[in-house]
């Protein structure tokens, strides 16, 4: 089992850096965002997931949640360590301090989201879920519904989940059967069956609140007649204590690939009370509100994973002895050298660190904008910050979970057939991580929202100001000869992005399946330039670093080079990608269905 | 759970229609194989993998196999299948009459090896390691040891191991420490720890050859001082009947991501009583007689988990109906489309398919090329044979499992968030599969064999018979313009890598270590040409066929379309690795081994 070391010099560069985050916090009036309290809260955040967490995690794995008659039991050690997570006031760090919050920033709380997934994937989605639930409650609920269930969701002695998927359906919401009777009090009585809720339930906390889509008899077919509701696991009074149980009933939980600690629940609402939040049939408009900030949670596990396998990858390969170098002994005292000497493994160890730090600036970049639609006063950066939160959320998503489960499958191949033993914890971290390629729309999901909603669907609008961004940035360093290496290909790549954005946007008016077509390898390429972008800021941050002087001079060093072998051996892969999309629909829907097997 | 229906119609494309097999078999003096047996042989080998094999795949993977004191029980159903398996002649099928095989071609065997180890990954471990056990006996042991061992390998009452990697020593098998002591009667006793032993230890033989690399004392060190061993776990008499236990041990077995229904052994030898096999010190050389064909049965694997995915994933995006299509209903009866109606779906399916069926195609080939080094008189043909073989094993071994994963990767994709739960049986063909990445040398290690051995190794030379045939496909199918979209890219690309290739080489000579930096690329580069020339050979008999005017016209149009499918969304990916190899090795090389972390 690899140890986990919360990788702070690194978070510590993205945040106050690259993206300075004191100035950022300031200017939106986190007065309580000082440097000195975030260094204090991601020091915390590390001992916390080095010490508590990650030693569960491997146990977790192995012994997973067991289910009798209703009540799931999580593996040893979790009860506990939710405990200390609660006690330690993790939940409350950037919640509303009118409900018990801290009020500190969204993005200093996803900077330590990653640190708890990559220690343990299955415990950290216990409090995302709860995120999700609390964040509806408050954007849309009553006041008294506010009252009733915030407090407890902030201080995580209740936690919460989001209930959406049904059998027969999954992307395709308006499907959905479960439905929601209006009783004489104002209530509704829920009947209908969910499936894959993620922590539907557990023993952690007191009481678990649901968020559930339903429709209301009478209400129009399809995605226009869904309303949203609370729906507890215990009834809560007017001031927020739990009473009787509700008809809500956990039926069975699945057997999975991986994230064996979180349970995934079968949940059975058999007229259970439920209250409307919002109006009445604008249910999916209200999750949409969330989407983004989910899907960014989401796209975090993928760095997170990267980071987890780079760490277990990097350690094994400084230790273990095998072979020669090609270019020379470089440990002649010893039976071998080290495998890190071998090309072929710094190509995988490489593009590990490369996809976890690349990934870890733009999960902050995005981060940054949710802080600034939440805080900012000025509505023109709230539109631009919502503009480009939308554009980059689907590529963060699918993307960096993509890359996310290559960097695990790295890690196994980095230690051979012993990748392949569930003692060295390296086979986990793939298996754990392919859900995020699946949960909160696969990746299919995000790459149609990104070029059919938001590019094709705004005219290319949605683009305008982070390529804005880009472009500055690839002016302001224009005359600078260190940067060339790396404006040029961002210019070159990104004036291809526009024309291909262009060309597929003209095909998809003869034949709407060209945007299907393209999607995925759309947005792979967007991924590919989105990232050498951060690449790019980084290494300039990096040189300016060394220019002035400074202690940490190896630490820049290793960015400039590997912001250099992310350039040469990483975004060349966008050229493929290119090729798929020019090569268009054709050859995909030629086949007959009948004919794709004989 | 994918219910498993053996490809027969393609296997039998690939054998009768691309390749001739008829032709090739009776050149060869195969007169047992007749186009008649052949089709019997693979009605058969479908019904026993269908029937007997498939069904417990998923819950051999469940059970797992289990280690009490020493003895290791296979999942229930394992022992009446292997019963059957044995009782239906199975293993005799490609092994010499003179030990009671039926002498069919190799060729045969390798084609019923893919519906094994689609049906059932685990399973087809356990005869395809005694195949690399007798096979060693056959060619290097003497006349005794064939008479004693085979006979009972052969008709597979007994099973075989292949016992090489020790907890230190993996690749690098010159660090081997497992000693063998000259004994007064001749045997040997062999004394240490050898792990990762597939089917080192189970319930389904009355006995278990382990062919073992140990080292005599005062033995050259390294590679040089390697011998290998007949450690049979019942003593053997000189008549070839089991006597008393050896003391060879079970010492544990290990829990893993995948195959989990084969026991991967700890094997511990105290003092067992051992047999040279061959010359002392020449061990390695005679286990590398049989690494081609041990990885070509590899490679059959990836193969295998591509076409077992696809057959889910297909038979899911028929079925499940979820959303409408972007260019119009088409199924308006229904709630929703089918999901094959998505582009993206498509791409997935289309992925696989194109991977399965090319992958097939190479397999069938390389596989005709071991037949023709078993049994053809012609020193000519067989040496040009032998140089294809070793070309191009290396790169279906390597590529092949790669894109295997990925194509069980695109299964759990098709299936969204059903494919993560074990039931559906998506997730364990990616957790099995991934062995193949691993075991038989990995990947990078496959990557060396290719460019540093066998290209630069032999200055290029090894290139040309497979060149030659290339070009020569090319240049036939010059004039015919319903190829050209097949022909011109193969040009294109094949330049290229004739250019890439001498690159590399020039580099090499500066500095070693560009071989290991550019070697994945290279490989996977040749993996997508290779399969492109496979695809267009397939595409020119389809054309055929459809100009002579068939019964199967669905068929054929079929492969045109999947042919152009891979031209199109696949065979650009190799633009990526070309442009990676170009880069070179300086970016991979820059960082000094303390500086990847901080």
């Amino acid at each position: 089992m690899p140890e986990y070391k919360a990788p702070i010099r690194d978070i510590k560069f993205v945040m106050q850096e690259l993206l300075d985050c004191d100035n950022h916090y300031q200017k939106l009036g986190y007065e309580d965002a000082s440097l000195d309290m975030v260094d204090a809260i991601i020091s915390e955040a590390a001992k916390f997931t080095e010490q508590v967490i990650a030693p569960i995690n491997q146990s977790g794995d192995e012994q997973g949640c067991t289910w009798t008659n209703g009540e799931v039991t999580t593996p040893d050690g979790f009860k506990e360590a939710y405990q200390q997570y609660v006690e330690g006031g993790w939940p409350t760090l950037a919640q509303n301090v009118d409900f018990g919050g801290q009020g500190l920033p969204h993005s200093l709380n996803t900077a330590i989201t990653e640190l708890f997934s990559s220690a343990n994937h299955s415990f950290a989605m216990y409090p995302g879920l709860s995120h999700g639930a609390l964040a509806t409650i408050e954007a849309h609920g009553s006041e008294q519904q506010k009252n009733q269930f915030i407090p407890k969701l902030v201080e995580g002695s209740w936690t919460g989940t989001m209930c959406l998927t049904e059998p027969h359906c999954g992307t395709d919401l308006g499907m959905l059967r479960t439905k929601a009777e209006l009783n004489d009090d104002g209530s509704y009585s829920l009947t209908g069956t969910k499936i894959f809720i993620s922590a539907g339930e557990h023993d952690l906390s007191d009481n678990i609140v649901h968020i559930v889509i339903a429709r209301i008899p009478g209400s129009p077919e399809g995605s226009k007649g869904i309303s949203l509701f609370i729906v507890p696991k215990f009834n809560v009074t007017n001031e927020g204590e739990t009473s009787d149980r509700n008809a809500v009933n956990c039926g069975s939980i699945e057997h999975k690939m991986g994230i064996n600690a979180n349970a995934t629940c079968v949940i059975n609402f058999d007229g259970a009370k439920g209250y409307l939040i919002g109006e009445v049939n604008r249910g999916l408009n209200c999750m949409f509100t969330f989407m983004n900030v989910a899907r960014l949670g989401v796209a975090t596990e993928g760095v997170a994973a990267a980071e987890a396998s780079f760490q277990g990858a990097l350690a094994y390969a400084k230790d273990r002895l095998q072979m020669r170098s090609l270019s020379g002994v470089k440990n002649p005292d010893g039976p071998a050298d080290a495998i890190i000497v071998h090309p072929d493994v710094r190509r995988m160890l490489l593009t590990q660190k490369s996809i976890a730090e690349g990934g870890r600036a733009l999960i902050a970049y995005l981060a940054q904008l949710v802080d600034i639609g939440h805080a900012s006063t000025c509505e023109e950066e709230k539109a631009t910050a919502e503009a480009k939160l939308a554009l980059l959320t689907p590529i963060a998503k699918a993307f960096l979970t993509e890359l996310g489960l290559e960097c695990t499958s790295h890690g196994v191949q980095v230690f051979g057939g012993h990748g392949f033993i569930k003692e060295w914890g390296m086979e986990q971290l793939m298996r754990d991580t392919k859900i995020s390629c699946l949960y909160e729309g696969t990746t299919g999901i995000q790459a149609l929202d990104l070029l059919a909603r938001k590019i094709l669907g705004s005219k290319g609008k949605i683009l305008k100001p982070f390529g804005s961004e880009v472009t500055k940035f690839c002016l302001e360093n224009a005359e600078d000869d260190a940067m060339q290496e790396f404006i040029q290909p961002i210019m070159s790549f990104g004036g291809d992005w526009q024309k291909m954005t262009e060309k597929v946007g003209e095909k998809a008016m003869q034949n709407p399946d060209e945007i299907g077509a393209a999607s995925v390898d759309y947005l792979m390429y967007s991924g590919y330039l989105t990232l050498a972008y951060f690449w790019a800021k980084m290494a300039k941050v990096a040189q300016d670093k060394l220019k002035e002087g400074c202690d940490d001079e190896a630490f820049y060093q290793a960015k400039i080079k590997t912001a250099r072998f992310y350039f040469q051996r990483i975004l060349p892969r966008a050229n493929g990608h290119a090729a798929c999309v020019e090569n268009g629909a054709e050859s995909m829907m030629a086949l007959d269905a009948d004919d794709f097997s004989f």
